[in-house]
């Protein structure tokens, strides 16, 4: 993919480096960390695309990138997008 | 605790019959609606006060009633206002 | 289906009235109920066939039933298959 | 605490460095990994001690040491044991 095919991830804090694209995402705490978590869980099984991520208490790091394509490709941004969607409610 | 303790749950869509408050949440699909009900289940945990409580698909009936007191006890006010707390994350 | 097709669930507790199978689980507590509960929902969302399910507490009362056919069908077998197996886990 | 008053964690494969324990917990899949870190999301939130855990797929890192003592305490040996426990059920 091109980086401006996913620029709109940029802009909700997403960076690309090393063929993946990775964000922290911060909560209220970790009751609301581990909800959006859960939330996410059935997207992630739903695409069978499962994220490398990584949480400490109300922090959650998120890594994307396709491992078959060694790159980034559409289905993380998708799933990146997606996740936004649902973090929406969350940090309110 | 009488009625008018808790009158701003009539108005959220909880009823009170037969010594419980009872509300029916509604989601976009089950996802949501699981969600909701792991958010909740770390408030429900933390408080020790467990709801009976019915899903199917995008349904949520909870049922809150304190049985040692046989009756609604500032407990389940409490649950219900937690409850709709998390719920306006879930319904916009 | 023939009750005969569906002998197995009858011996693990499951029975079957008014075109539904119904079975309740017990656990140690409610942080098992809602772990086996998630567990399930992973299943639930890739069959797409969604059960009634009650909580309270430590019990989990499950319905299954396929709406379209207005009967139990062998989706609702195979569910009930998947949450014994997963039940076998948290009974231990 | 001194290494020998937690050698059966050793035994259950944690291993101990830089002020930390560490063991990396394998599942068929998934959804086990996912049901596991929510059985222990309540027992974490429970002890108001969360670790450090990264998940992708199938596997589960945990980490734990007690920020506030700069090293591994009883804290971190218990919900280490807790864990194991739950585990116990997941890898059967």
């Amino acid at each position: 993919m091109k980086e401006s095919d996913f620029a709109d991830l940029a802009t909700s804090g997403w960076t690309h480096a090393n063929k993946k694209i990775r964000k922290t995402f911060k909560f209220a705490d970790f009751r609301d960390a581990f909800a959006f978590m859960t939330r996410c869980a059935f997207e992630i099984e739903k695409m069978d695309h499962h994220p490398e991520w990584f949480n400490v208490y109300n922090k959650l790091t998120v890594e994307l990138t396709t491992h078959d394509a060694g790159d980034v490709t559409a289905k993380d941004v998708e799933l990146a997008r997606i996740m936004d969607k649902i973090y929406s409610r969350f940090s309110a």
